[in-house]
């Protein structure tokens, strides 16, 4: 989305940066990695992880304007679970960047470039002292959910996924327990949810039950629905901070130190 | 692109509807399509058609969130010329809407959905009294140019080209003569074009003198870089307009009459 009525919280699609220490970390490559790639170049990165929950649109869109994947000094990983069995990481970022779509393939990529492919449910060690864990969520094709654990800190990054009314999974319960910050996936409002029900999305209420029951103090509600203009965003986050007051929403450029 | 930095001009990918009379034409599926389809069904119109100049993905990207073809209500026809030879256009959207990429393939589309191939060069007739003249450009991978004819009035679509360097190219000066408006790849600076030759992007300077040389009085500078910010933007605005006063750099959402 682009516009005034969207600049507060702005438009960019799902892309997080987790930092552990030094260590940088990608979750999603959604349009906004394109400007990531060019901040953290400027300031001296050039080791790179990338992790995808799943790789619809909205999450892969800002791949090929990632300009670390073309520069020789830059050695970056890519990481995907949810497509387990079916197609490697490197198949599915060699279909994604091709023609028609994209005018070169990734031989064109100066960078050292790697792929992992793991199972949800797996353990990751990307870095020193930073553990990943994985597991698998409820949306359409797949996607993955990461848990961050580092120095005693954690975050949980739920982005596509829904919940069963009135239900509190107690795998993902399980899995967020005790994090600092729960990033979830509230595209929706309560009221909506029965008209959407098997598009794979959740509500901030239902993140806020989980936030609570799983002793989480905040709430960051992500995956806004493209087309809530601040003014909407400004009254979701309102009525769901009265349920539950750690819960915000997501904004674009958004820094959250745990 | 989203952020203040980028209001003024706005931050959608190429997606231009051009209306003669009642009859509406779209050219391109850029981000701005999703905007387009909710104005377009509110305002009740339930026939569209919607011409590529090529696929890459800022062209397409807006396809999927394109509602009207969810609606049984609805009749759309896309129209692409740029594979000519090698992939239908039938077959281009299959292989763009289906997982991992989405979670549905257009077998879900209610609308009644048509497709036509053509080859550049063509002149197509797709509403009453509105003619569009074709041709190939110069893009990696292809790109058309069109020119819609309708009432004694004419714009030229030149969306992605690279021109030769001093050099104004006859079988496009003949394509545009006389427009009344010309939308021409302002991608890069003059300063810029050495870095990125086969890049299959243009100037506005270089859109200028086409203008002037086809007798065309208003250039729309089109395709803006996304890095640009509104104050990189306009410098350029001037510093094009000071060559030729038709001169303006487009913005999201604006309304030209011809
Ligand atoms: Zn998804
Ligand atoms: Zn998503
Ligand atoms: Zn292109
Ligand atoms: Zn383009």
């Amino acid at each position: 989305m682009s516009g005034e009525q969207f600049l507060r919280y702005g438009g960019n699609t799902p892309c997080i940066e987790v930092r552990c220490g030094a260590e940088v970390l990608i979750f999603d490559a959604g349009s906004g990695l394109r400007e990531a790639g060019l901040s953290l170049m400027s300031e001296g990165v050039s080791e790179f992880d990338v992790f995808f929950t799943h790789t619809h649109y909205d999450h892969i869109i800002g791949l090929p304007y990632f300009k670390p994947i073309y520069r020789c000094s830059s050695a970056v990983r890519f990481w995907s679970g949810h497509l387990h069995g079916t197609m490697s990481t490197a198949e599915m970022i060699n279909d994604f960047m091709r023609p028609p779509w994209f005018p070169v393939g990734p031989g064109i990529c100066q960078a050292s470039l790697d792929t992992v492919d793991f199972r949800p449910g797996d353990t990751l060690s990307p870095r020193k002292d930073v553990s990943i864990r994985t597991m698998s969520l409820v949306h359409p094709g797949g996607c993955v959910g990461y848990r961050v654990d580092w120095g005693g800190r954690a975050v949980a990054l739920i982005y596509d996924t829904e919940h069963e009314p009135g239900i509190l999974d107690p795998t993902l319960l399980d899995f967020i327990a005790d994090a600092d910050l729960l990033v979830y996936d509230c595209t929706y409002l309560e009221s909506e949810m029965a008209a959407y029900r098997g598009y794979g999305h959740s509500t901030g209420i239902h993140g806020s039950r989980l936030a609570m029951a799983a002793g989480i103090p905040r709430l960051a509600m992500f995956h806004h629905d493209p087309s809530r203009t601040d003014a909407a965003l400004a009254a979701i986050e309102q009525e769901v901070q009265a349920f539950f007051a750690g819960a915000f929403a997501a904004r674009d450029h958004q820094v959250i130190d745990l």
